[in-house]
């Protein structure tokens, strides 16, 4: 099966077996639902008036579709996204769908003349810290090789509430924050922009259909309920952070943006990537367990741009599938206490450490808390912690067999901090 | 100045003085904006069409009370907060009004028949950690009396981000939550029931006008952006938290819900009631100074009524000038870093405990961590933590000269937990 409908190559991560859903406008028309495919953008409502949807039940096509967030669609549920799946892989692929009678220009834009949203009204974010290897290099920093891993750690996924707020589509710039910092522990704080602004490497899901408050969610519901996966930069000021988050975690030192890309990829995108996660020891309580295959052969790189320069140097390569806590784990824990999850709601995996040095998923773990210097190619520069209009971009790929699922891009550049009175 | 148009009693919370907001329904009509005055609540959308604020520019007010949530009123902003106020004042105390003419039952309802809901559309939920006394108490137990107060706690309003989507209005009846916690520290954890639920006594703003995303306020801008103030109960459990709260700070120990008031009462109607907030030393950095009274004396009191009684037992009498940072501090702090504020945001200050041992705000400072029994008056009975079915009251009330300005109740009751088949 292949799409004809538009060509699309081998290496687009925008494959017809991908079709990540998004938020997009035009300079002349107003944000709605889109799928992205090749270098085109499927208009959905523009589809669902010609009829691709009208057989699916429980589908309201040309309302949903012409939205400006996805929360409505993202709670419709499994039954409703598969048959939207395979509508628009029939639509595509095949040359006798009685609509493909219309013109690309009638149902379909270039990505490159469209603007990309948030795909979703996110009630609540959550940030975890799945990934055994960052909790073990940041434990060794801050309390030493014996102390690395709190003892909650290897039982639950450790996660904390972030700020709805302050998350920004890819490409929007963002500030270097102000706050407070207490660089020499033998003196009061200081107040000044952060001198240690820092990327994490990090993806997020999106919750389909939620729960009433005091109705857990089962491994098993969990897994219905995912809606899809970003890729997500939560940037963090180290020094801020530092200062501020004992003992209630962190806070000013997050909540000044945190940046994911514009297409959410889905669940059934992603099934053919699926692989064993890394084996549990000790054996999680029951609520937790799982004998599926819930990891992800994820493919992740993160770049910088350096301030003054057109190249990108290569900062980190690692992969969704070194995730201690599986993202059904992730969600299951969330909502065992009877936390009410709501379509839209955005569940970060923390950063994304693989085993080697090239892996590790923030300037943190390279510079070793700024001990290093990371050289940044053969370019000559160096880096400790992201610098004044620096800008550092995400991507993730699924290889397939002759195709890729993949994720587009997640870009932010900081801009100098405000200049403030104080 | 008094009330003609419904009679106001002198220990009514809701006196002519207060006008708190806040949304109701009725059996027969859709949830809108109402104020409460007296025994009754006067329907905004209602006395709209009667005119009384079609003199104020910049209010839509029929289209914005007629809402089901006060967001695009907190979105207003203080001048036209004053001019509503001013209208309402002028309609409820002068009987040759022009709208005077219509009957009580067009413009209002008893509150006895109306139910009320959130609010607002709460967009981010934080929570402090603002009276010393609180922190104070919490870190004595938890670190010993040397090192009770964190490092940071004095130079900053030490917070956290908490879970939107479990705010609930008061009456909801929760669930006492299942979750992992560590009873004994020498074996791996278990998962069941909390047995150690526990109410916070705590206050909470409403934003106002917001900030856009890189923005910081001042505190001035802080001052003027605060729309009112309700109750709040901060639920925890307690050895929930425990078990996870390292390092990222509450999770699941808090987002099984969170009880608010549904009455808001304004910043105007506080005024009269401010006072000086506790002197603060060491001096807060210049972006959190303040020369103004920024405290406010607001009686606070909770009660139990236990599973099976039918009366209410005194268990804190606290006061909201016991807190140590002001409002006003949370918010500029919150915002310094150019974290973006929403209309309809909340931000809890913290428990609010006072010097005395009557005035802890919690279970786990008056049963200090469950070592003492606190009796519940001369009933014989005792707790040490909230029991099933077990109901908390939180009231809070301003004491003027011959008026009230009052909160009414925050109340709700800890239903027993869901069984789970794990």
């Amino acid at each position: 099966m292949s799409c004809t409908f538009v060509p699309v190559s081998a290496t687009s991560d925008f494959s017809l077996q991908n079709l990540p859903f998004g938020i997009f406008s035009t300079a002349t028309s107003p944000a709605r639902v889109g799928v992205a495919i090749g270098t085109y953008v499927l208009d959905l409502s523009a589809l669902s008036r010609h009829g691709v949807f009208s057989h699916i039940s429980g589908l309201q096509a040309e309302t949903v579709f012409s939205q400006s967030t996805l929360n409505s669609y993202m709670a419709l549920g499994k039954p409703v996204w598969s048959a939207v799946r395979a509508a628009l892989q029939d639509f595509l692929s095949n040359d006798s769908h009685p609509a493909r009678t219309v013109a690309v220009s009638d149902v379909a834009v270039e990505q490159s003349s469209v603007t990309m949203h948030l795909p979703a009204k996110i009630g609540d974010y959550t940030d975890f810290y799945a990934s055994r290897e960052h909790a073990t290099n940041v434990g060794v920093m801050f309390r030493g090789k014996d102390n690395a891993l709190m003892p909650n750690w290897t039982h639950l996924p450790v996660g904390y509430h972030g700020r709805a707020s302050s998350v920004v589509v890819s490409g929007t710039p963002l500030r270097r924050p102000n706050g407070q910092r207490r660089p020499d522990a033998t003196k009061p704080p200081v107040f000044g922009p952060s001198v240690r602004v820092d990327y994490e490497l990090e993806m997020a899901l999106l919750v389909g259909p939620g729960n009433e408050l005091g109705e857990p969610l089962t491994m098993a519901q969990a897994g219905e309920r995912i809606f899809g996966v970003v890729l997500m930069n939560d940037w963090s000021a180290r020094d801020i952070q530092a200062w501020e988050y004992v003992p209630l975690g962190p806070f000013l030192g997050k909540n000044f943006g945190t940046t994911i890309s514009p297409w959410v990829v889905t669940m059934e995108a992603l099934e053919p990537f699926r692989v064993a996660q890394p084996a549990q020891d000790p054996e999680p309580l029951p609520y937790l367990r799982d004998s599926t295959n819930s990891g992800y052969d994820i493919q992740l790189k993160v770049d910088i741009k350096p301030s003054g320069s057109d190249e990108y140097y290569a900062l980190t390569n690692s992969n969704l599938k070194y995730m201690y806590w599986s993202l059904k784990q992730q969600l299951t824990h969330h909502a065992i206490n009877g936390c009410s999850m709501q379509p839209g709601d955005l569940l970060g995996t923390g950063t994304i450490s693989g085993p080697t040095e090239d892996s590790f998923g923030s300037m943190l773990e390279l510079s070793w808390s700024g001990k290093n210097d990371i050289k940044l190619g053969d370019s000559g520069l160096t880096r400790k912690f992201v610098e004044d209009n620096d800008e550092i971009r995400i991507t993730g790929v699924c290889q397939g067999d002759g195709f890729r699922v993949g994720f587009g891009e997640c870009v932010g550049q900081i801009l100098p901090a405000k200049q403030l009175d104080f």
